[in-house]
């Protein structure tokens, strides 16, 4: 097991990576100071394979639990679900001190945070992700959202759980394209701030696939470090934590392009990052070989590399629309090399399609 | 005119308290850094009244408005209020460092507070106060929220505004009972804080009545003041800061058991002190004179001193229902003498119902 401090000050927590977390789990509640009521929030499918075992589990620490079970996929991600799961949590007394527990991927992350950021002012809020996406991603750093039926994740906040159980027992019951949406965003974390991690990876791609425990605990601790590290130093987005938007320009883009139907977030972010390696490579700061390795590393990890159904044009005024942008410009992430990524701002308009033309069919 | 810091790090602003501040709020603009568009959420009455002056003042230094009004009323702090806020600032095309100003009293704070507290993650928030109450109460501090079909401001955040601009001028537009309801507020800070100021008001009943300048604005200021030193000491209540719920318990319960239709806020706090005073005599922490001290100069300031239309079975149950409850337990704030409150946990049902029965007609 691998325990990850993310350092945010008062707001600091600990992610504990490994098989078979109850033990852990129980000794955090047992010294939680919670309240007895609690409320786990989780969708259908996880909830069918694991909620009630994890029920038990805080039952047996002494926690008077309610599950709200909300369905599966980016629909539950809306204020009026938001506004159900408040329901409950009155119905059911919780206080200021009453945990709510996501149990799910990215969306129940993502909601049931939003939720605990907001519910009385805030009470404490505990991930249990059981996604690859959200182990490497949304569990770590503290952002929370629903979304507006004008665009994702324009409703949220900044906050941080209380502590995060990465089960990697979870991985198990993942089909192969969801494994492979998460590897995406693990293969940015290699671009953005770690050479030898990106080696790693090339190293040990037929391990990572089959899910071989050491392989698959080191990359997760790994990626999990990059982002706290990045998180505790820019907690709110002012700047460093702009380099983990890498790939997420166009991945956002095509994402939206294709009505959030047509890739997986992580296979976005993933075409997004040859996207914007291109940019760089056409800005001169890398040259052809280094988007080639990104592109093979891909590519190898059984992720698709390349967009389709969608036009350059359209693209490339989608990525106005990022939530990021300020004043109308765009903070574009682009690899100086493999490990190292620079903000470049007013990209001109015909690199941006250049690049766009070479990674949508 | 009085500035008043509140010390919160990052997070701390100035509150600016005086007559004509159209100087310090372009000054305030120029160098705040926002983006060119904002938003200003106000409600029906105020908007008519103010609305296109301030609308001119911000144009005038370069922002592009696009101004919300809401319903006037407590109706209008809803999640679906909030929703067509969040369209709005999404159609006008509002990024994360365009602001959101609100022109108005404390629903008006408190809605659009919530708003840009979580519109992409958070956006500049400034409040411009148009009641005595807001101007001493909900516009200082970083509370905003909604309510929920099944109770008040249970969705929430702690949220900073970038600044405060407290005009006295709007004040002469108040009907006599909002300017009562503000005092029930501004009482209680003497009560908990400072006897000094408690003596001030006694001594210039009149004045504060006729809003003459020089009190108004000093007990204004004062009032800012003593809650900005709370609130620096304990942003998040995590414990001194419940001394700001002095005569709340006791109020919130009132308004409830009345459905937010009996009392102004301020009238329903100041029963509340005067119940948690008579809670106090029966705990021997103060004798008979205190209470009669404290209720004098709320009759002499015109606010009822009684309540009316509930009875005490009612009321008590419902001091169980407040968001500041934790495992059941009520933290009663109590005061010693002028200027000073413990709390005290735990107080027997029979002086809780006793002290009721004191201030139900």
């Amino acid at each position: 097991m691998k325990i990850i401090n993310v350092d945010l000050g008062a707001d600091s927590y600990k992610i504990f990576i490994g098989n078979h977390l109850e033990e852990q789990i129980k000794n955090f509640i047992a010294t939680a100071k919670f309240s007895r009521r609690a409320l786990i929030v989780t969708d259908k499918n996880v909830g069918a394979a694991f909620g009630a075992k994890f029920e038990k589990l805080l039952r047996a620490e002494g926690l008077e639990t309610v599950t709200v079970t909300v369905a599966s996929g980016e629909i539950s991600k809306a204020l009026a679900v938001a506004n159900d799961i408040y329901t409950a949590a009155i119905e059911h007394k919780l206080d200021r001190k009453s945990p709510i527990f996501a149990l799910g991927g990215g969306v129940v992350g993502d909601l049931a945070g939003f939720v605990a950021a907001t519910f009385l002012r805030g009470v404490p809020f505990v991930q249990i992700p059981t996604t690859l996406l959200a182990q490497v991603d949304s569990s770590v750093g503290g952002k929370v959202a629903v979304n507006h039926a004008l665009g994702k994740n324009l409703i949220g906040a900044f906050y941080q759980p209380r502590a995060v159980f990465t089960d990697l027992d979870f991985l198990k019951t993942l089909p192969p394209r969801e494994i492979a949406s998460g590897l995406g965003e693990i293969v940015k974390y290699g671009v953005i701030a770690d050479a030898d991690f990106f080696c790693y990876l090339e190293d040990h791609v037929d391990q990572i696939l089959a899910l071989e425990k050491n392989a698959i605990e080191h990359i997760i601790a790994r990626s999990c470090e990059i982002k706290a590290d990045v998180v505790s130093k820019d907690e709110k987005e002012g700047g460093l934590r702009r380099i983990l938007n890498f790939g997420h320009t166009i991945g956002h883009a095509l994402e939206e392009e294709t009505d959030y139907q047509g890739y997986r977030h992580g296979e976005a972010v993933a075409i997004g990052m040859i996207g914007a390696a291109y940019i760089a490579q056409a800005l001169e700061l890398i040259d052809q070989s280094v988007v080639e390795r990104i592109q093979r590393l891909i590519d190898r990890f059984g992720m698709i590399s390349r967009a389709r159904d969608v036009d350059v044009d359209g693209v490339f005024d989608a990525t106005f629309r990022d939530k990021k942008t300020v004043d109308g410009k765009i903070n574009w992430v682009l690899p100086e090399a493999i490990g190292k990524v620079r903000i470049g701002r007013g990209v001109p308009e015909e690199i941006v399609k250049g690049a766009l033309k070479k990674i949508i069919d």
